[in-house]
């Protein structure tokens, strides 16, 4: 035991020193918050975690999430510690050609999550503990390191109260309480009785250690791991930059590499190793293996064709719950989450269907989407993320970290638009197709009704990357058959005159307006004006071709009509395919331009004019222009 | 006493008389939730609050947040009591051309803030107490009601942590601990004891009280007066439903009217009124008024021209630094607010200056905004936001409920793109103009200097709605002079041939890709083709006229290059502009495509092809189209 503590601090003193190299070598980085908790991260790799260090990703391994990304190089050094990385390697951070990325990203194979928007590691670990309990019921635990300047967003609280509820016994949360942050000292400083208080009162099982005492995180790490049914909280009393002598629990040395003062710190930690060639002889315990593999995406098939008879009315929020609860039934690793809007999403179709198959995650969407991005990890699930699309944009920051995490989630987004009515404007997304389009990577659908929103919920189980599925409140009629394929990136031609006729407008509508659209086009029939209407299924990629071919067909006049705002929505998205294909064309955008209020749906469409009615009216200006 | 008690239980019972009413007329909303808190509703509007009731937005008066939206009818019916509505307006609830919308929004003048979107009330509340404690130095108080089910969210817990540290005794939380959420129980149930110890362990001083005890509710609101240097909760246990028969304390009530049961429970609560005929005859004391009307927006003026000559390189996140600095200096309500990056986004040169005019948030995002919105109403301040523009995506849906509260609040995004470098992915900025530009009524400012980005700010502190400015990580050169005149919607041409030569082709650039543009102009210029370089200054509105003319010019040839995603960026606001204006054009754009890396900025700019290689390359394809 003593030799492990001596090797321990060994492998600590190590990892700081190859923290300062590696920062010094990009001219750029954290060494001061690596040097914090390079202990635990010693007693991490070494010796409580549980992993095959040259398979990392195996599914049976213990997990770890560096939440505090920053202090990414302490990561990769203790990588070096566990054998799986070359010392020389680091020595490459932050270049362009290295995968040592200043925050963690899963490019590289022991890293799970990308983390560096601070707070969001604990919702990921929290979605791998739950899924390591409740579905691959195996034994592998989860471990998360947070900042203590971190702690303050509301995310580390919404993970702690939901890690408690759902009695994550196999998660450790691990506070590193180093009193600094960027510009400033941290809200609490050095309370670590409030930090416990704070985390007992959330429910976990806290446990106060010196951070910088190897036999203490020992101590503290056997002992978490006899609480049973609640999560674990180990409160560590660091200090930012220990043992760099002038520069420990000094202000204004976040971010910085140490410059001038390296080579004298360097020295004073290379005159402490006491076993100096003794890398490599400590090695992290074999986990059990009792998780298998699994390749998801591809697989999931629907168990029949969608259940809709043309004419039928349904919500597509409803439509998407059925899909769900069937794709459900039919897979077992695919997951619903909601945060308590499952009523009105009817991801309650899964829950009643299939309950284990179903996190609620409360009113607290950030942690709701952090969740499922951890249980997609490895793909060990295929998730599916409900609530109102509008509260989706809690979320904009764990969505736009999930691309960089390289995530496979899927969210569905109800009551979007001013369509949902009387409950007003704070209900209504608006901004939903800016925010998901613009995220890398991402695919993003919007199904019109029952049958192609049952589509898009089997093509987004199946797309690599980001999907978003937009869904109505009201309820809308069936307008493709049960066999109709859809395709992403391929749009539908509801409506033309042709062959017979000739089309004078093209209308890129969905959801509500389509129908909208449906309803100009009679009118104009009368006026002798025909409408080409496309339905895009999918907003990106956008069918380019179809539109660019239709526009033509249509001399250059085309007009969309959309439940969102102008920017960054339908509209843009057809006029930059335009633009980019060289259409000539003249636009005409009909979108909801102010913050609306409540009224009836009906009411709404025509106040903010997206109805019938107006589009008839822009129509008409087209054909006069 | 005994007689006050009594006339405040009767208002009690008519708020719930009245929001079972308006409901059933508008045949939606949530009477259940409102009937929770009829009794602090009462006791706060009739007996805590001092305020003028028939002059709502006095700054004198008391404040109040119901961060619980979905209780509007409860607060309209409260404002009966008060003697500002009439009863029978209540009956309008939810109708288009009737401003008492589904969830409170500030067309009514006694709303400061929208709600609806949960947990965020808070916040609000915090920035309201902040103001009034630290600058109005006045003597409101502020209540905020809060429900259960949204305690579960974590900018709730941001807003605590915030409000204790800053000492804020003059603000009261309210929360109404009514068990049940919207589609089953809350995390913690009737467990008013785990609510009181997270309240006290995120620094409160906590009250537990029978919510429905009009008498006790008196006590604890006397007993949260007389605490100083801390803020006060006060933990409501109530019913949802309460005394509703057959319905108080059951699932399967929330957003619904009383529809069938409504005639049964009115006689009920009719039954129970004890002086029918009281309304009017409690009266609100009034308030100590020690706080001036403000009218800021039009009025903030710089002290003297931007400090800066043409060729001098500033990055631009520090140009708006120092031009909040020199604002604030000038102006004593300008604030700036920041989440512990003030060394990064330069708002730390505010803060020195002025540190009475600058509040550290911490690393908080969402409560950063929420307290900026609250320190905004009744134009007590007008606040700078700033954080990484990649953070504010964090608090997008605060953002989102800014434009539903009629804030006028700024925010600043700094190290936009790839152009940051080492740091990665995960710091960088790449939906921000989406993000913002999808904002109902927004300004979005990208500017390339520190010229212009000074007259952002100062345009920005002016501008009504929610203001953008987007500023880069690199020092840049200065372009313009400081006399030169900027506008919002004003782009400015930077480099032409005309009137002596010919421009081929249009390139409409910002930021590092400005610069970029330039450096291919040069190497362009050598085989006879000549760009017409747009700085367009403001994204939204953006400079329709003036680049439709130059695209025309250019014979339909027009590049856009962005530090940022394609979608609802420059590239999609110049599509849609040029397509509204049906001006034929053959458009290319460079922008961000992928997941960036770390990496040094010109390899990245490289990389992901948006410097003067690229667009060289690209003009190059336009000349041969």
């Amino acid at each position: 035991m003593a030799d492990k503590v001596l090797l321990l601090k060994d492998a600590s003193t190590r990892i700081r020193i190859n923290s300062i190299k590696a920062t010094e070598a990009s001219k750029s980085g954290h060494p001061t918050s690596c040097s914090s908790i390079a202990e635990v991260m010693a007693v991490l790799f070494l010796d409580e975690m549980k992993y095959l260090p040259l398979d990392p990703r195996n599914p049976s391994n213990d997990r770890f999430v560096l939440s505090k990304g920053h202090a990414a190089p302490a990561l990769y050094a203790a990588w070096v510690e566990a054998g799986l990385l070359k010392e020389a390697e680091l020595l490459n951070l932050r270049k362009i050609d290295c995968d040592l990325e200043g925050h963690p990203t899963p490019r590289l194979n022991f890293v799970d999550v990308g983390t560096g928007s601070l707070g969001q590691g604990l919702s990921n670990a929290a979605g791998m503990a739950y899924v390591g309990k409740n579905i691959d019921k195996a034994s592998y635990r989860v471990y998360c390191i947070i900042g203590d300047g971190e702690s303050a967003e509301g995310s580390i609280w919404e993970a702690m109260a939901f890690a408690s509820y759902y009695k994550l016994d196999n998660l450790v949360a691990i506070f590193d309480v180093n009193r600094l942050g960027q510009s400033q000292p941290t809200i609490l400083e050095h309370d670590i009785d409030t930090y416990k208080r704070r985390a007992e009162a959330f429910g976990f099982y806290a446990i106060a250690v010196d951070g910088h005492d190897v036999s203490a995180l020992l101590d503290a790490f056997k002992e978490a791991r006899s609480v049973k049914n609640q999560p674990v909280a180990l409160i560590l009393k660091t200090y930012k930059g220990f043992d760099f002598p002038e520069i420990s629990d000094k202000e204004n040395w976040h971010g910085k590499p140490l410059g001038a003062h390296a080579a004298k710190v360097l020295e004073h930690l290379e005159s402490k190793l006491q076993k100096p060639s003794t890398l490599g002889v400590l090695k992290p315990p074999a986990p059990v293996i009792d998780c298998n593999p699994l390749e998801l995406i591809g697989t999931l098939k629907m168990p029949s064709p969608p259940p809709y008879q043309i004419g039928q009315k349904v919500a597509t929020r409803e439509a998407y719950g059925r899909a769900l609860e069937r794709l459900g039934t039919a897979n077992s690793r695919v997951i619903g989450l909601d945060g308590d809007t499952k009523n009105s999403t009817f991801s309650i179709y899964l829950r009643d269907a299939r309950p284990d198959q179903f996190i609620e995650c409360f009113i607290a969407e950030q942690n709701l989407v952090g969740v499922a991005i951890g249980a997609a990890t490895r793909q060990r699930t295929v998730p599916f993320v409900s609530t109102f699309a509008a509260f989706l944009s809690r979320a904009y920051d764990q969505i736009r970290m999930g691309a960089i995490s390289q995530t496979h989630c899927n969210f569905a987004g109800s009551h979007v638009g001013v369509s949902i009515g009387e409950d007003g404007p704070s209900q209504m997304a608006l901004e939903d197709l800016a925010m998901f389009r613009a995220i890398r990577g991402s695919t993003v659908f919007y199904p019109s009704d029952a049958v192609s929103c049952e589509r898009a919920v089997e093509l987004a189980a199946n797309t690599e990357g980001i999907c978003f599925i937009r869904t109505g409140r009201p309820a809308a009629p069936v307008i493709y058959g049960p066999n109709e394929h859809f395709a992403i990136g391929q749009g539908k031609i509801c409506l033309t005159a042709c062959p017979g006729g000739k089309d004078h407008v093209t209308v890129v509508a969905a959801g509500v307006t389509l129908f909208e659209a449906f309803k100009a086009a009679e009118e104009l029939k009368k006026e002798c004006v025909n409408l080409r209407i496309i339905d895009p299924f999918t907003v990106k990629p956008i069918d380019a071709e179809l539109i660019a071919k239709s526009v033509r067909d249509t001399e250059g006049r085309v007009l969309t009509v959309e439940d969102h705002a102008p920017e960054g929505g339908l509209s843009e998205a057809v006029a930059l395919a335009l633009g980019e294909k060289q259409v000539p064309f003249k636009l005409k955008v009909l979108a909801i331009l102010e913050v609306p209020r409540s009224g009836k749906p009906d009411e709404l469409l025509a106040k903010y004019r997206i109805n019938a009615q107006a589009i008839c009216e822009e129509v008409r200006k087209l054909m006069k222009a």
